[in-house]
């Protein structure tokens, strides 16, 4: 079917069920950052693309809502569709919800499975919402298939703590809430309760599935083809039920007695087959707060991964400097030999994202993503970003670094890439008492570079998982109000940047753990104090850094951390790399 | 009547209204800081006289909640009084309003007149609030009346704009929101915005009285004795209409189509008052929002109240270095003296709120009041904190300066001050882009105290009115989550602390106002920056400053700032003053 034929079809569903709209949102039923292609209805729909839109189709019009990353692929894909392009990073584009509540009379279909509970919630309040899913009758043919990989068991001694412990803590938040169930549609919380793990979706270790736990019992819902003896064999022992996938509602249906739920992350749909008689506690996911706080053997497992991914960078960089020359480079082919060094390291398992390598001007285009048909040649000149990570069985990587790759460097380029730097550091020193908030720290990263009337737009720091999701919460450092306090085990991304529109994009980035600060004698209250372990190790481009700039405290804390990056790293390498690393790593001082 | 007796005569009430418990809370039906002594129903109810509380009556028990600062007084004034002391500064004493609900089955009764509307609805969501004023039958002798001080003009020459300007604006907010009526019963709301000034309620020029605005009328609700022949002039001029304070209700009774309230101040009284049938819209008052901005005006005001302040703060400092010990002193004496100093200035009307002059460890005790029964003995040696203000015609003043009275400094004391010192510049030295909120920029003023383990608890800075409340919001710089971006025209307190039990208190405070920043080459973004100016003109202690912690520009900051102090201020000085001055604002470099 052509998109216009697409879009009659649901229409004439539409008139069957007396709808004045249909929406169709780039989501699936898990909440997750990066779907399966089964779930990808909006692109289905609409010919369109990319990985971020929301579909609106009234019975006379047709609307692609996407951001300022998307107009101009949006622009080409939608020709001939009858679609017209919502540009929501404009100023003055109404939301979606605004938009619908403004111009449509009469009921809006959604399909519940697509919409958290809070989101659903929220519409309801400026629309008249009709739970109904028109697109499964629609996309019949060359649908593909829920992943149906196969699970596994993630060891304990990875984990650091056995699904029994695990269960039992989550039971105890039950019992603590008067609560008789809860359910689980997330699936790195299904992942990390569980201790198991999967390939069902790219750059996230996860497994397609539902759980509801009881004070008595803990059912997966999930598809038995994923299920080979040894899984049978582990979720036999830890006495985890296995259904069908699709079976949660009716399982949902028949609980009674109250039941808890993440209302930001269990979709609607879960949400309305709770019965009437239950009494619902909308809750954050006890989960994600415990999943967030990482235990000794997650953390000790991140310094192993970042081991084999510092390795792996040190082999690359040697390399770009020695060898990669010697043939032609683009953005693409730099991004693949960085996988290729990934690749060998240990537990290496996949990406932990798709590596952005932004050369010069591409650098400052945040979300950059250079494709083989459509990206730069790189030569050994200029300012290259490099944004990159791993999953390993240890753990997750997440990984920038901005160098110079030749050529006499600016005099803006050296002060861009040392405000950056002093932020990066100001915020991996920080001391603060507990209680503290991200978006309290976020200004340290900033200081400097707002000292010159220079910002960035993203977050400084994101919360990351362990061998699991490289975006998660609850945690983050950033200009926004959010009010989770840091806590001892969180582990963020430290990445503030710069971006000069077709010059240069520089960005720093280490993630860091929260861990106990030192007390001093000098304190003054009985608050604990918290302060950040660098976990990233990988040298920086100290040829960039203007010197003028920098304080003593900064230049102690960057040789402390090269001397460290040292000596962690050298083990693993043999003598010519050593020599490399060592030239890299070579303490800096003011003139 | 004894405390007993009127808590058994409001019990006797309570039950003729089948009331199971009846709250008295110390506020005022204007949401104020400063109360009138004719609305202490808290203080003449429970025998206590400390300025915070809430007092609960069950029919066989009574409580009063109050926070640590009183503990000792509320310990002693209830004594007898068979009232129970709930430590609200204590982790594990439950809020008034959950205790109620965890122990009071049936009726609450409390004056609506004493809650704002917020408040009121959050508390009915715990507890079966109902609306009734126990006390007015009670307290019948010795009541103080309402203060009937004369309400004058605010000359536009001080205001910088005219009333007639100011409710154009306010009913375009009116027209914007598609509402026939707002009302406003904060009383600087209200001097604001009819450019009036009075003395009804002490360190505040306010006058006691109620505003109903509409598209065609404006009404002031004041006590007739209030209004001499040129207020009757001056309000007849601006077709400002008066009735009773009391006729507020009837008025409101009367009002038809949408009516506006911010219901964070707005008395839910007033809200009880309003038809059935008119549409309210609850909103933070808009001119709350505008007057936070200071117009040109009012900052040359602020400019010019700021010379009259420094001025007596040099004669203080210099009276208290070279006379002051000739005769004994206490906290109290030098409070007295340093009024005098600002008595002395032109266009002072009265302090802008209690001096706190606290000798070595009583500076560590963040709210101390001494009394002139109860204050310390100051000599020449030790730590003194001085935090005082005026209110002068021009503007509203607010300073901290803490000074080394005499003998060897210790080495933490100077490590001490110094933090809080490069804390104070750096928030006052900070650049941001426009959109920050001041939460994100708290941590600018603790990152150097908090390296070394320090903290306080206490917000770094607070907005400050033009000759009206020396608090005031929406906009502030705590550690608390606040939407309200920092915009210019604010003024905020710049006061960083550090405490030491028993030891001493340092805080050193100056007002700073938002303005716009210079736009320099470097920035990368379209964003407006803003920054500060420094509005307090008094020299720094620079004995205390440990020379080994600061920046060069750090140093040069406070060179800059103390050669502008003493050009603004010095020529207001006779010759010895001069010198003095001179002398403290000497150049300090590193060695």
């Amino acid at each position: 079917m052509k998109v216009i034929e697409k879009i009659a079809a649901l229409r004439a569903l539409m008139r069957e069920n007396k709808l004045a709209a249909y929406v169709v949102p780039g989501n699936d039923p898990h909440a997750s950052e990066y779907m399966a292609s089964h779930w990808c209805e909006m692109q289905w729909l609409s010919g369109f693309n990319g990985e971020a839109g929301t579909m609106v189709v009234t019975l006379d019009q047709a609307f692609l809502w996407t951001d300022s990353r998307y107009y101009l692929q949006a622009g080409i894909e939608l020709k001939d569709s009858t679609i017209e392009l919502m540009r929501e990073s404009d100023v003055d584009c109404p939301s979606v919800i605004d938009w619908l509540s403004e111009n449509v009379q009469g009921s809006v279909g959604v399909n519940p499975e697509m919409f958290s509970v809070n989101d659903y919630k929220e519409w309801s309040e400026k629309a008249e919402l009709q739970s109904i899913d028109l697109i499964k009758g629609l996309w019949t043919e060359g649908r593909p298939a829920i992943p149906a990989d196969k699970l596994y068991p993630y060891a304990a001694d990875f984990a650091g703590e056995s699904v029994e412990s695990k269960l039992t803590r989550m039971r105890e938040q039950l019992a603590k809430k008067k609560a008789d169930a809860m359910i689980i549609s997330a699936l790195d919380e299904i992942a990390w309760l569980l201790n198991i793990r999967g390939n069902d979706v790219e750059y996230n270790p996860v497994v397609i599935s539902y759980v509801v736990l009881e004070a008595n019992k803990c059912t997966l819902f999930v598809d038995a083809n994923k299920i080979d003896s040894p899984a049978q064999n582990y979720l036999d022992f830890n006495n985890i039920d296995i259904q069908a996938y699709e079976a949660v509602f009716d399982y949902i249906r028949s609980l009674s007695g109250t039941v808890l739920y993440d209302g930001a992350r269990v979709n609607e749909a879960l949400y309305e087959a709770i019965p009437e008689g239950c009494k619902k506690i909308n809750t954050k996911s006890p989960i994600l707060i415990d999943k967030a706080k990482k235990n000794a053997v997650e953390l000790e497992g991140e310094r192993i991964a970042m081991r084999q991914d510092g390795v792996a960078l040190t082999r690359f960089f040697k390399w770009l400097e020695e060898e990669a020359f010697k043939t032609p480079q683009t953005e693409c082919t730099l991004a693949d030999k960085l996988h290729e060094f990934r690749a060998m390291g240990e537990n290496f398992v996949e990406e932990s994202f798709g590596t952005i390598a932004g050369y010069k001007g591409n650098g400052a285009i945040v979300h950059y993503a250079a494709t083989p048909d459509n990206c730069a040649v790189v030569k050994p000149e200029g300012m290259l970003l490099l944004d990159s990570g791993g999953q390993y069985l240890d753990g997750t990587t997440d990984i920038t670094r901005t160098v110079w790759l030749g050529g006499r460097i600016p005099q803006q380029a050296k002060l861009d890439y040392t405000y950056v730097l002093k932020g990066h550091i100001a915020l991996a020193r920080a001391r603060f008492p507990r209680g503290t908030r991200g978006n309290q720290i976020d200004a340290l990263a900033k200081q400097y570079m707002w000292e010159a009337g220079i910002t960035y737009g993203h977050g400084t720091g994101h919360g990351v998982g362990h061998f699991l999701g490289c975006h998660e919460g609850p945690q983050n450092v950033r200009t926004d109000n959010n009010p989770t306090a840091l806590e001892i085990g969180h582990i963020i991304s430290d990445e503030p940047g710069i971006y000069r529109t077709d010059m240069w994009g520089i960005r720093t980035e280490n993630l860091i753990t929260v861990i106990p600060a030192k007390q001093t004698k000098a304190t003054t209250t009985e608050d604990e104090w918290l302060a950040f372990e660098t976990l990233t190790l990988c040298f920086y481009d100290t040829s960039l850094i203007e010197m003028s700039l920098m304080t003593e405290d900064e230049i102690d804390w960057l040789n402390a951390y090269h001397v460290r990056v040292y000596k962690e790293i050298s083990p693993l390498l043999n003598n010519e790399e050593k020599s490399y690393l060592a030239y890299k790593c070579a303490a800096i001082e003011l003139e």
